[in-house]
């Protein structure tokens, strides 16, 4: 077990994202590691978190394949259709707030020798279930600072 | 970036929650607010999990027919019956554990000059799946503090 | 609400795991406990993350049971089947990455007074479902020190 001692840094960032698709699935990952080294934070935490409610962070593999068979899933799970009682606000995205119910909208990241603390495989997504707007994600980086 | 340097402080309390119905969705958006003011934290996390292996906590929209959508989607997902193994320790409610495993039992929320900070519809649900009886939420609020 | 106030000590450590079968549920909630009392920390957090994208953590029920209906279950909504897309890169295990999907790949757990602030019956599982080769999981504990 390795253990730090020190003055508590933290740091808050936003990224803003407006996909073309309403439905896509955005590899997020350099985006956090230039936010982590600009932070100059080197042992600690980074939140990742959609902060609209029709939209998630997934944290897994990048390979094509695999998000088409994610969606395809989703898809199954919480279908996009008419008869969801949201829709009686005007409404269409009811199947939407329910993908980001299944992915979960955060994920907080370790951080270690000031990098992102991921396992060989793991990225960082943001899923986007009712895009083509501007659409806002919260970082805050949280740890000691190098020193 | 906005960084922010300082002594951490944590403050611990605790939500207790004895719903009428078996399954109930409280706005505890409000409650929160007022733990991190009490807080006096202007900058951190604010952890908020459900100490009970038979409710959740979701971050989603104010809006009653989208509450109703997610029960019925929750229902068909992990349904209510009688033919769960866990029944046979004299328990009937092995659907709403795995509900809590759908939604997830636990969210950090952000805070930002004092506030929580939070996307424009995101507000904070305790979502009880086994209630009319005492149950607990744990919220820890961790960051540096005004002054 | 208790408030506690000091300097900040993070504390990193990894727990390997080799499954004998592809698909096991181990209780990690001791080793947990342990790094816990190891780290010095008596108010904070402790960070559970899976490192490999075939695995999650879960926050629940120490009932044998119910570890075989939740692997019903997630079978019946992330099946184990030839058609993925994600096996056309020679794997086999498309169903394991939704599994982990399902069931969140992470948790962050309160510590109160040196021990991990659970509920009464929360346990805390490390979720294979490609097993039987070494994988990780990071876990990182952040707070105050006892002094």
């Amino acid at each position: 077990m390795k253990t730090q001692t020190g003055t508590t840094t933290i740091a808050t960032d936003y990224l803003w994202f407006e996909t073309k698709e309403r439905k896509e699935l955005l590899n997020i990952t350099d985006h956090l590691e230039a936010l982590v080294e600009k932070s100059g934070i080197s042992d600690g935490f980074c939140l990742v978190s959609a902060m609209h409610i029709t939209a998630g962070i997934w944290v897994n593999d990048n390979e094509p394949g695999l998000w088409q068979d994610l969606q395809t899933w989703l898809e199954e799970l919480a279908p996009a259709k008419p008869d969801y009682l949201h829709h009686k606000t005007g409404e269409d995205n009811a199947d939407a707030h329910l993908k980001r119910t299944l992915l979960h909208h955060q994920t907080i990241l370790p951080i270690t020798e000031g990098k992102l603390d991921l396992g060989p495989w793991e990225q960082v997504f943001y899923a986007e279930f009712d895009g083509q707007r501007r659409k806002r994600v919260v970082v805050k980086i949280y740890g000691i600072s190098k020193g």
